[in-house]
């Protein structure tokens, strides 16, 4: 995944030291369990991609002003915590980027709750930093957003939806909108004029959908030394990607591959059969192309008043997620 | 408990009609399962205590509107309703006000998403409907407050804490800073002086610690067949209330009390005895005093600009809190 010490962030390396401070002091509570959880949280390895996306984009427009934006990218990287907190503890998960999640490491009270502080820093910042209704409106369409998806998502586990309509929609919901409003937001803060920041905000769409192709593609590609996860996770949650969604389509055995991803109880080798049709298929090729069709929409779109070292960082973070191998 | 048909809320009934209308507006998605739950929830008998403070405030003022009031109204509720049915999912209960409960009727993963989505639309009507930085601001930090309450109700069960100040922090967080800012803001948006949002605030926070000390007072006073669920539940729960903590403090039996309330696995006949040591003390007309002390208070601070009809309206609800025995 994506790395703050990646190259690409160099630009801003500055920027996200201060960030990190900021969202210490944005977690922290008279209450010392809450405090404890909320600093676990936050410093548990994020790669801060959001964050980073809002302070380039501001950083293109002619009113960059670290200070002013720091309170949006902290509350753009607490929505994204939260939202993950929330999602240990519906899928049960033990470890995330290596650490203990709050429901492991508390209980699932301390994390559900811990979540609903975070989400109410975020907006709490927000007001604090008086950006005007319009960013209000948008972080809340955005939590939305990813609450919506997340339950289309639980709801149609183990139904091997066809419709690949369903499958953007998902991942548009789920990553595209929220690296959108990253960039829109940082933009719109950076003093950008409305057209570019309109450009950066396809920008982010674009590369969210790379991205999120791209980790759907990963899971069913990679090993469990590669990932830390056994591949083919994703089948085995009951949820359908790309590739697989193709191969249920074209396959000549899409019946019996339907057969083992609307099964709840499936098994390790029902799940390594699976991955082995979806493989015949040209669905990887699809996957790969499409994927690479997103990033080449969002180079090509990157407004032309950008800074050239803005520009050069926005480029390499395309390049990333098409290299990406891990 | 309070009930909306209760004729101190007469003066406002037809606000709250379309209070419920919009209600079932803010709450609809595309998504159908998504629009299911959140009417269920809302519309599962809702008492409306907190947005009928809100429009009672804001009828108060001087600049009255309806339609400005009541996307804050409708948020008011959203977000109590948001946090019971987190709650619900704590608490693992299966029926609230004599309906399933989201975790019951649908499951976990859906009560906890569809609880950030109602938060989260909260935040949505406060932002589209620019009543400016502080309204959001304070929402924000109730949500907070009622995260952080709840972390600290849950960290501390069957600890008995002998502090009454823990005891007054808890329900302060819990219900009173919550009637406090329905109060406030309605006061506010009503375009009231601020010397008398003030006022109006101090009601409200004294009103809802009343409320809640009544609220654990019944809890422990009250009978199965009255309250639908055993006397002595929070005892049972590991949650030490006013009597209690007074007993522990007091009592003669006081050590006994502590081994009891201590004990995560305390069986029925061992709740009744600790019923019994609390009722022994003093504890249960302390605990009425104090919630008449707050009431008296509250009648007291109600500021003199109020009309005739909000004022009596504000009076029967702490009339209808001091003689409640259900």
């Amino acid at each position: 995944m994506i790395n703050v010490s990646n190259p690409m962030f160099d630009v801003i390396k500055s920027d996200l030291a201060e960030l990190d401070e900021g969202l210490t002091g944005a977690v922290a509570s008279s209450v010392e369990l809450v405090t404890e959880v909320g600093t676990h949280l936050v410093s548990a390895g994020g790669k801060r991609i959001r964050p980073a996306l809002c302070l380039l984009a501001a950083h293109g427009g002619p009113d960059f002003d670290l200070k002013r934006v720091l309170p949006l990218a902290e509350a753009l990287e607490l929505i994204h915590t939260a939202s993950l907190v929330h999602d240990d503890v519906l899928d049960e998960a033990d470890t995330r980027r290596g650490q203990a999640t709050a429901n492991a490491k508390w209980n699932n009270q301390v994390a559900i709750l811990s979540g609903d502080y975070i989400f109410a820093r975020a907006f709490g910042l927000i007001a604090d930093s008086t950006y005007g209704e319009h960013v209000s409106r948008r972080l809340a369409e955005l939590v939305c957003n990813l609450s919506v998806g997340e339950i289309i998502q639980n709801h149609t586990v183990y139904q091997a939806v066809k419709d690949l309509d369903n499958y953007y929609g998902r991942i548009q919901k789920k990553t595209a909108d929220f690296l959108e409003i990253c960039c829109e937001l940082g933009g719109l803060v950076g003093g950008m004029p409305e057209v570019d920041t309109r450009k950066l905000a396809e920008y982010g769409h674009c590369i969210g959908m790379a991205f999120q192709i791209t980790d759907d593609l990963l899971d069913i590609l990679q090993t469990s030394e590669q990932i830390g996860k056994p591949a083919g996770n994703d089948i085995r949650q009951g949820i359908v990607t790309l590739p697989v969604i193709h191969a249920l389509n074209v396959s000549p055995n899409a019946a019996e591959l339907e057969r083992i991803v609307t099964d709840p109880e499936m098994t390790d080798e029902m799940v390594d059969r699976a991955l082995a049709i979806v493989k015949a298929t040209d669905g990887i090729e699809l996957a790969k192309q499409q994927a690479d069709d997103y990033l080449e929409r969002a180079r090509a779109v990157l407004p032309a008043s950008l800074p050239a070292d803005i520009r050069e960082a926005f480029l390499m973070v395309t390049d990333f997620i098409g290299d990406r191998d891990f």
